[in-house]
């Protein structure tokens, strides 16, 4: 039963990424206009406003406490019967008119909805210099979805956190990969998996020039230099607590990291929308739940056109 | 000592038009930034959310009432001394780096701030035809702004409301005009004035071409198409108790009547930014709330670029 239920796809009209006021806001006005929506957060609702002190430029509740807030907007999703998914959504693919989310954590692994409105609030780690530009192109933030182009081949794995040791060992077991695991934290020696203790500076393709790249043999193509020393290899993992927008949601527009919204906080993926601090500074709570609202309604009206 | 104080300039960091969700918010987050804040509202704060009954989407507060979200928010205000100018804008003009603010009712009658964000709310009224185009030349909305230029001319004067009446009589006595009232309500004879029971259809360059309008008398160059009749003046002031923002802010930009707004609020005029319903729907709570918070903050960056 069990494996049957994590086989089956739970379909939405409307999945929230991340369960902070801007994705509490957008769940409760979608809720409200009778659609059927998850909210989906790794650490559950309202991590970070637990932890502010007095926050005084929410209207209406002066002076009210981190605390005292996280608490009313908990009170508010039950009042509307809406549970928070935990849960890490580490991949969301467009498929014809609708989104596939993949997350990790418990059973009911697949979720599919016609809209999804990305909440996932602001990324504080700093980017390796050449990440970005390379991904999908040697870099990967996922094992499960991109594990099989590197089967057999050298993979670096970067991880600032334990989750990566799984991911490491799958790439070494499974994929029978050669795994170089590069914790940014300590640990002990892995099972089939060489770690290395280094601190990774700079990702690029293997060769100086784009002419030498183009005649580079397909394996090893990748290069990562460290402080100490460099290494080289097919393809590169690299996993953090926080996951961009741009890495869970393959070819979503960014500037400067944040995710570009118009004015209806839509982004260029047509049913895709983004709304708090993941669209940029400022990063407020009013604002959130703003942008939030706003995202929702503008989804709902999207939802409407699809449909006809 | 009172005519003195009408004409002492009061200045500010920042003037905020318009007193509810949107409004509040801007003005709190000006204040809490320590800036200077002005908030300046004809009807006094709040007075639209104060109608609504059962309000489920504003998160942290499910099921309050209107008039409970009402006080809360006059509460916020108060409990960071922030009062309220009960007076209308009917002008602002851009003099250099600095906004200057022309209101009635009062005394104290000119502001003066080096930004402004506009909260006005929406315009319900519906525009009469021809009026949006012809701002400016030969359709005014403001007779203590324009009353000059048509002195001694026939001018019409449109209103919903007892405030054209005192316009009306100022164009007669004061600018020797020929008035014509044409009241969207019931009113007796008016001295001086003659009152006019129609209903305004159009307004139009009179000529029927291009080149016959180059060539008219420049008295008497407006047409007004009424239902029943129709007639020509020099000028067409139209007096409304929701002033659309393109009338209180020449030049400002809008889209189908809504002011045209940038990621950070801001509007075309630097240094003037617009929140909650009057950049457009969807008209909400949380949304204005969110929007007027961002405008304050970017204000706020604003005025620092501007000071350096």
């Amino acid at each position: 039963v069990i494996s049957l239920d994590r086989l089956k796809r739970k379909s939405y009209d409307m999945a929230v990424i991340g369960a902070g006021p801007a994705g509490i806001s957008a769940a409760l006005n979608g809720v409200l206009r009778k659609k059927n929506v998850v909210l989906i957060d790794r650490a559950g609702a309202m991590k970070k406003v637990g932890k502010a002190g007095c926050i005084n430029n929410y209207p209406g509740l002066p002076g009210i406490t981190g605390l005292d807030l996280n608490r009313a907007f908990l009170d508010h999703l039950r009042e509307f019967d809406i549970e928070v998914e935990v849960k890490t959504a580490y991949k969301i693919l467009r498929v014809k008119n609708r989104f596939v989310i993949y997350t990790k954590g418990g059973a009911g692994d697949v979720f599919e909805a016609g809209s999804v409105i990305l909440c996932p609030g602001v990324v504080l780690e700093k980017k390796i210099e050449g990440e970005e530009e390379l991904v999908g192109r040697g870099v990967s933030y996922c094992v499960t979805c991109d594990g099989l182009v590197y089967q057999g081949k050298n993979v670096v794995v970067i991880s600032d956190f334990e989750d990566g040791e799984e991911e490491a060992k799958v790439l070494a077991k499974d994929y029978k990969c050669t795994v170089t695991y590069v914790p940014g934290y300590k640990v002990g020696p892995l099972p089939g998996v060489n770690v290395l203790d280094e601190r990774p500076v700079e990702i690029k393709m293997a060769g100086d020039s784009a002419d030498e790249r183009d005649n580079v043999d397909k394996i090893d193509e990748m290069e990562v230099k460290f402080e100490g020393c460099s290494m080289t290899a097919a393809g590169v993992f690299i996993i953090r607590k926080n996951r961009s927008p741009a890495s869970i949601l393959p070819g979503i527009k960014t500037e400067n990291g944040y995710v570009s919204v118009g004015a209806k906080m839509e982004t260029n993926i047509k049913g895709a929308f983004a709304a708090g601090d993941c669209t940029g500074p400022p990063f407020q709570i009013a604002k959130a739940v703003g942008q939030g609202q706003a995202a929702a309604l503008f989804a709902v009206e999207y939802l409407k056109e699809v449909l006809n």
